[in-house]
């Protein structure tokens, strides 16, 4: 894979809005910081309108709800629609209760997402596939997950990635599957959640013809520092593992990409 | 010490629901997975009815309180009564505010819990001993602790953890002291608040005749991978701590427990 | 530079109470207690007044503004006022957004306080200067910053820090600058939110007379714990450099300070 957005991120330092949770805050705008983003954080009602006038990025993570925050995503994501940045979706263990399955109903119906980037039992949810979901975690079905991703992006005119041992990303017309990672990233809480982020990273510098593109670049650098992280660790060395993808998402390159990315397309 | 509940934590990776605090909700989310469980994170009245339903142990920590979150710790912790899921108390800091005393007699008064943990002056204050505490922290008295242990346990009918240099367990009718651990442990924020979730996933994995022994475990267990990581560290290396706290609750194993642990019973 | 306050943090653990936000309230805690301080957080009305009849040195931090939050940080302020408790403010992001703006200013007239401490982006703007910000960031722009720092301190009477690659302190009498640091202090989130932390546990062990002095060595003591974190690393190695800088403040001593601080009196 050829490195189109990497540089462009170190370059440009997008601002990355993030309307997330009380668990990640921290490890996101560190892994945005990292990668050579500009992280803020805020899901306060009075000024997450105001913050779409600079913002380039927009990232709606529904990990710990409050009903004030959920106020505040819809007018986030109303205001950067009007504004023409791109925003991501990650609907945090949608399938766990009836509140997040209707907080994510309101959110799709009233903003448009360029990605929405989940496990396999969000996604499958949202594609309202039969899914043995746990909480927060990925959970385990028979269904299929290049269909369940076609489907949802089809259906939302959005990219949808769908993470694990093998991501899934698709854009309805196009799809395509990143075979690297680590099984520590579902070891450490927010690899997810970091991830969409990293996600509103890439499209903030691409067009939005190249969100396809820019998605799975996102997902590609992502897995292959998580690779290059948990390389020299032992497996249960999870303490070590949340620093070193830090550093990795600072130290990594094209040349890396190109030598490392394992991309397939269907 | 033989170990009974650790390789059932790794096997059956139960779900652990945590109502806690903005400090710790990350680092407490990334003890649970590093040792096997599965955490979740809300407090938000409108889900924590619902996630009892797959939930096998709940965590009530009063950290940082919001009075909503309140109304949600009452209702999850009724939720959970009802489904015979343990639930755990973290009365963090309870002597330091009217409010915190006034909230801790409210859970007290309306949920029954499985394990009670906390540091010296949190359960002296409970035990209504005269105590000098700061903030959060565990502060100095005369006060007999295997006594308050005892007192609290039999008057609540639960367990009692009252950690420290030498951890006090009691369920009222057996006590026992842990003489591991590090001095580290109270220099890292949370260093509590996780052993609290811990107790969490080894009381979910165990019996309501097992509390006290799996409690007893999990204090243990916990106390021993302070020791170890701390082992090769300098006394002040804090940050490197908390990471190796991680990976040792990921590595630790039941020869490790059988080996390391200085477990007396009164 | 001699040290003066490090030792009594040391000697007399202050409890420091953050009204702090939910993206660095784990790093401030964690650095306060590496530095050895106490650290409490909580932003709830309903006890932040209480809190201060023990309280040594509070921090008002904007970094994730809510509603009930800012009528707790002022009911905090004013109580604290009132006990003679030395409090400092982080206006973090305050030029992003109307509401942090009017925020700022209803906090600087109903408290005073006793630092003030940003990074220029966000001193400029309490000055009324032109800058060119970025949300949270320090941004550029081609105000005198010494200028600016003395004006704030004169205006407010306080004692003013500017972060940045050089540190500007002044309390519009006496101005001095730190020229210690590190590139990757701004490359990890709550870098600067545990600096004005750290100020808060200088000034509580300090005079009223001393507050420039403590101010001072605070930021020289953590621009010094940076640059020794930051020596061993590459430049790109983030996530080390978030655990080994909570390394540096718990092992500085007043030799380094002596040894390596680099501070010029304007």
């Amino acid at each position: 894979m050829q490195s189109q957005f990497l540089a462009k991120i170190r370059q440009q330092n997008p601002l990355i809005h993030n309307l997330t949770n009380i668990v990640v805050a921290n490890y996101s705008a560190n892994g945005l910081l990292a990668l050579g983003a500009s992280p803020l954080m805020s899901d306060n009602v009075a000024e997450v309108a105001d913050i779409q006038q600079f913002n380039r990025g927009l990232v709606i993570n529904i990990g710990t709800l409050f009903s004030k925050g959920v106020e505040a995503m819809i007018l986030a994501g109303k205001t950067a629609n009007q504004q023409h940045i791109p925003v991501v979706l990650d609907p945090v263990g949608v399938a766990a209760t009836a509140y997040r399955r209707e907080t994510i109903d309101s959110l799709l119906a009233e903003v448009k997402f360029a990605v929405i980037r989940g496990n396999a039992g969000e996604l499958a949810c949202i594609a309202g596939e039969q899914w043995q979901s746990k909480g927060v975690d990925a959970g385990q079905g028979n269904g299929d997950l290049i269909a369940i991703a076609q489907r949802v992006a089809q259906q939302y005119q959005c990219v949808v990635a769908i993470s694990g041992a093998t991501d899934v990303i698709s854009n309805g017309a196009n799809t395509a599957l990143v075979h690297n990672g680590t099984p520590m990233f579902p070891k450490i809480t927010g690899s997810g959640c970091l991830l969409s982020a990293v996600c509103a990273a890439f499209v903030a510098v691409a067009n939005p013809s190249q969100y396809f593109a820019a998605t799975l670049e996102a997902c590609t650098v992502y897995a292959i520092a998580g690779e290059l992280a948990a390389q020299p660790l032992q497996p249960t060395q999870y303490g070590q593992f949340n620093m070193a993808l830090l550093d990795q998402l600072g130290a990594i390159n094209a040349e890396q990409i190109t030598q490392y990315g394992r991309v397939d397309y269907v």
